[in-house]
């Protein structure tokens, strides 16, 4: 199981100085690991050398989902995955994004969250941003989680590229937003370990819309391109 | 003077395959280019052997600006940069977006326009996102010229890196969003004539707000990183 003491990495960030944090020790949950965006984000991480845990409705599914991925990845029902977790990615669908969190306020307390849910609503002309009332996905998740510390994520990444076993490297920066520094330098160093991956930080969660809604662009782009399109920050 | 029949970007897209349009010959005006952003492209533009009109409220703030940048760049105001130009890029502040081109509707139906604007809020914690009635700088421009080819492009440039001339390439992508296929190749084409710079279509207008509102994200990673951060669209 995880010590959350000893790998605290708020403990770790305040003595450490800007050289990347360790965090190849801590327990990565992934709610909504079946689905393709977690499912891919797992098998990265699990990859990379991570210990994952996929979240799931139900703990036989997860643990399917798991068996399939290998790489030492377990499954477990949503709160189970929450518990065992010290970084829990929220890849859950938008649509039962803010049931999922009320529900595992508890067993998300004191864990970093990772949000990387993009609101996003699709009709003829492909897909548009939808506003969540409380501003973003990831601020919605704050609002719900009080006790977590709320980060934003893992928004541009191609699911087809992450899933796919021949790729050897994920060639995008990852945009990560908080308003705890501890936290977001955590994700940023999770980010790292993914090779061709790059973590950076973007900013304040009050800043979250514009990056998870940011999908629907990159959306047109890969319609236009025919590519599996992400983001590189320049002069960084 | 410009030649709007012999030149016009719609029938040249209509008989050009995917190759680059060719706009080296059309006429870009700059509405408020005499602001850090519009100079900057103003400069770049010229640069790069484009024929550019400055435009401001009054042409003596305009001619002085054009003639600091030298390169052939003329200073007209506003109605007649917008009268001149074949492609008219709208780089004023915000405050003054709407006001300055609810007055140019005339002189800007069949052109091409290029919104650059982008809606923030400043406070002691930085840069936020506005959120326009409209949805969008671009959408408020689309809604006050119905008889304008309304298109949104340029947000993310720096500009420090565009105004210093000891800078040889501006290493960005530029993301085009419109909802008239013929502007945005068009656009994409002018982007394409800067040094570093590549036009890339990413949607329609109404997936503009995002892309406007990411410069309040540009804003922190340059905070942090000490940086002047452009974005590259990886996988295009």
């Amino acid at each position: 199981m995880t010590q959350p003491e000893s790998v605290n990495p708020a403990a770790t960030a305040a003595t450490a100085p800007p050289a990347p944090l360790d965090v190849s020790a801590l327990v990565v949950g992934v709610l909504g690991g079946t689905g393709d965006q977690g499912r891919g984000l797992a098998y990265r991480l699990a990859r990379a050398g991570q210990q994952v845990v996929i979240g799931s409705r139900t703990a036989e599914r997860a643990e399917a989902a798991a068996e399939q991925l290998g790489l030492g990845v377990r499954g477990a029902d949503n709160a189970a995955c929450a518990r065992e977790s010290d970084i829990v990615i929220v890849a859950v669908p938008w649509e039962g994004h803010a049931d999922t969190l009320a529900a595992l306020r508890e067993e998300l307390a004191g864990k970093i969250v990772v949000d990387c849910v993009n609101p996003l609503g699709f009709d003829k002309q492909g897909a548009y941003a939808l506003k969540p009332e409380e501003g973003s996905a990831a601020q919605q998740a704050a609002a719900l989680l009080p006790d977590s510390r709320v980060t934003a994520a893992f928004h541009h990444l191609s699911a087809v590229l992450l899933q796919d076993t021949a790729v050897e490297e994920i060639d995008t920066d990852v945009m990560v937003l908080g308003d705890d520094r501890a936290a977001t330098d955590a994700v940023q160093a999770l980010a790292g370990r993914i090779p061709g991956m790059r973590g950076i930080f973007a900013g304040r969660l009050r800043n979250a819309h514009q990056v998870e809604s940011l999908v629907a662009n990159l959306i047109s782009v890969n319609r236009r391109y025919k590519a599996h399109a992400g983001l590189r920050v320049t002069d960084v």
